[in-house]
């Protein structure tokens, strides 16, 4: 089972809709999969379930509980201000790292607006999973300027599409 | 006019006790200082304040202006999670960026309870910052096992003193 | 008096021509500059002027005393692997970092012939220099593609020209 | 077959002890290793055998066939400048990518003399060999202080071997 995090809590993300995307793209190769979107974090989350609070926000808990319970996972990641979205690594600070991320492994897509393509945020989120003892895929995907190959909320680009699909498989067989 | 910021929404963080004593030394050197604290953000923050609610949280907005009239920073970062804390970077993420830090300047002290003294925290935090347009003193601190070196809620230790003195004076002349 | 070093000792190097263009611009800006470039580094380099060699190679300690005689530079880095040349990171490895590098200042160009505008060099190289005691320009110019936007060995490109020129009177205020 | 590559080639490195300590350690776990040391780059390495002369030297081909050869590797990379040594960065730029790197694992240790532990330099590598396509386990290891912990040329701390054993473990695994 599969796990793939929506990387940010804005409303209607971009991120989101690669999300779903992803999850057919992983059904097609016979994986089933899970999402897991920022979006549905507690409105006080970062008093509510952190630091003396941690564990104790049941809302967030069913998050915790579905890292938990994954192996692999696959993390969107938009980027905002050169880097991941804030509220990401508070998702992570969030977690109980030994059950939710140790000896785990996961793929990350970076995704922007400008043509940076957040490999900044894939550079700093490798780091952070690193620490954390999750096993990052060295096959990351940038794809900078996604407006320009998305239609009706998917993406439509034959290279872009072709190397996720490539990133798939490899996370299958990681 | 320099403003410190606690990089972390911890009651009763460490980095709050050292962005006081940070305050002072700054006194000493005959400059004035503000202390912004994370702890002070809406514990809504990552919905009220965020995306299309940009610039609409009024307790959020005085942050917002402190960080917008002041030239200088000083980031307290304590280091969750091999990296910065998601929090610091959420507060990041609601600021308006060419009022709050083009052409600014910045100095960095990281710290942390492990042997590491926050040392990716302040790398990844120098390329966001950098990448927002703040120009960030080199001259960055790592203090590791920063509770073996406090007492009565200061930092005792003289050589991580004389680093502080130091920095302080740079940021003065950078 | 700026030094602007060619990062990559290749021959007839994309770097250099842009090392060239920046020192007219610099000049018509009003400030001299030398190019040190790095093809210039003796045959035997990794191994006659590092470790116990340190300061004995008469041929690269003409270029020590360049770095050591500058208080500010232009370090033009193209994109190898992922990141800067090794060459140039063995070049910094040769350097009496006292002299050369503390408390001086520089800005970083990074390039190309992919998307990534060499942004992880970037990052990796303002780590190193700041670690060095260097303080690096928030300003840095990711350029890539770069053979799309030359013609006669200059950019001839209105908006990667406009940022440079930006960047250099951004260095010479700094 | 698993190749260790000491990260320097600096005489009589300490990290050249630590590989071979490192091989004896794969050697009980039942796995042969090779080593690769750098100090076995051709003099004029850095001329002879990069750009238009890539390929074309014996001395280094004999090297990068032991890379293309390998599945999995352990490099050991001493911390210099704040990062790993030019010269390893320039090892990777000579071999060729497809053969040598794509899809290939690898474990990574980082020593220095000082408290920092090449942390720095363990994710600028991790960038790099993530770029070119190697997969990098996440319990990479910080060795600071390095000579406090060795004796007659081998590192002596329970602790410190443990995390050796269990990285080497955790790389056969992998």
């Amino acid at each position: 089972m599969i796990t793939i995090i929506v990387g940010t809590n804005r409303k209607d993300s971009v991120s989101q809709q690669i999300a779903h995307q992803y999850a057919e793209i992983l059904k097609e190769l016979g994986v089933e999969s899970n999402i897991l979107n920022l979006m549905d974090l507690p409105i006080d989350y970062i008093y509510s379930a952190l630091y003396e609070n941690i564990g104790k926000n049941e809302q967030f808990n069913r998050m915790r509980s579905l890292m938990n319970h994954s192996k692999k996972f696959v993390f969107i990641i938009p980027e905002y201000n050169g880097s991941f979205p804030g509220v990401l690594k508070a998702f992570i600070d969030g977690l109980d790292r030994t059950k939710a991320l140790v000896d785990k492994k996961c793929a990350l897509i970076g995704l922007s607006a400008g043509d940076q393509g957040a490999g900044l945020a894939l550079s700093h989120f490798t780091d952070i999973l690193n620490y954390c003892g999750t096993n990052v895929l060295a096959y990351k995907l940038r794809l900078p300027k996604i407006g320009d190959f998305m239609t009706d909320n998917k993406i439509n680009d034959p290279l872009y599409l072709s190397k996720i699909h490539k990133q798939a498989q490899k996370l299958i067989d990681f």
